[in-house]
């Protein structure tokens, strides 16, 4: 082959292996922002990366229809446009699924992430505490329709999610937001990480994200 | 180029994508064996394959000393060797972590998993519901160490987790499974599918899987 026959066969190789990429990383969230992973030795800024980079989780409330029993379900959330996450989850959800009525009922929630879906943890098992999870319990709270904080959520969610901009106006979507009470965060061997919620706002944390 | 050297350069370029494929795969999940997708007209199977395709999701259970707050962790679970789902859910879990521990304090236990890490939903928001979720809500228990049950569930998680075999001893990590005893459902618009736990244990949604 001469050099533009090998000049072109590189391209053409190059170009496949970018759509794969692309393809794999549409699939499955915002993976491609993930090498900004801050060292996990710093846990407030690896809990407010976990935050920023993740796009969906499960919120738990207290089912009152079954008994009191604890209730998972997948939502998606934002805490803020790419690279100006504020640490605080916001949610768009309708009373027509369960959980926003269970929340309505007893605040009481958590919401957990996990690092997998990044794909920052290669071939770690999820449950394995170097791929990272965080749990924030804390009340749930709905954002006074048209108020700042709301205009400013809706950005935030819909930065990330920009279906929900056209969610059924009839479906009734309002803004939550979790007031974090208590932070799990496990990203390594020996148990959770020591973390407060002043540790987690503190603004040198946000700035790790930029 | 000559037919020779074509050749040669389709075989690099095969090889490059296979590598990009089996990659991603593994840093995501099983999303490879996501073809077998049945038609979610059927909701017992569709149900089915989620538990069999998916290999972690979050564990909900009542925090004792959270004053009885929902606490949502991150688990990898089983429910058969690849191909051989048997809808029952299995864990391997330590009380190390607080989950297994509030799990024999209150047994009332949600499972929750969601479609999207599958690859399935493509462009698709998570909390779409046409992005399938799936919460099974029931009991945990242990199961008895060293029984059949606990050896086929072995089999199980360790042919989707195969680093969990080597999970230090000391952990004593112990076999669970979910009694689930409520099944909630969202594949479409229109809320839960209607989905008893006898439907989704039928033989015929087993056989859909193979």
């Amino acid at each position: 082959m001469d050099q533009f026959t090998i000049r072109n066969v590189k391209s053409v190789v190059n170009l496949m292996c970018f759509v794969l990429i692309i393809r794999g990383g549409s699939a499955h969230g915002h993976g491609s922002k993930s090498h900004h992973r801050p060292n996990r030795s710093n846990a407030p800024s690896f809990a407010r990366w976990l935050v920023a980079e993740n796009t969906w989780g499960v919120m738990s409330t207290i089912a009152n229809d079954l008994s009191g029993a604890p209730f998972g379900d997948v939502v998606s959330y934002s805490d803020g446009r790419p690279y100006h996450g504020t640490g605080i989850p916001y949610f768009y959800l309708t009373t027509l699924d369960p959980t926003a009525r269970y929340a309505l009922e007893d605040q009481r929630t958590s919401f957990t992430i996990s690092e997998y879906p990044l794909g920052t943890c290669g071939r770690i098992d999820p449950e394995n505490p170097t791929c990272s999870k965080l749990t924030l319990t804390g009340k749930l709270n709905e954002v006074e329709a048209g108020s700042e904080e709301a205009i400013m959520a809706k950005k935030a969610l819909f930065s990330k999610h920009a279906e929900m901009r056209n969610w059924p106006k009839d479906h009734s979507f309002k803004v939550y937001r979790l007031d974090i009470e208590e932070l799990f965060l496990i990203d390594f061997y020996g148990g959770p990480k020591p973390l407060t919620v002043d540790q987690y706002f503190l603004p040198k944390n946000e700035g790790r994200l930029e």
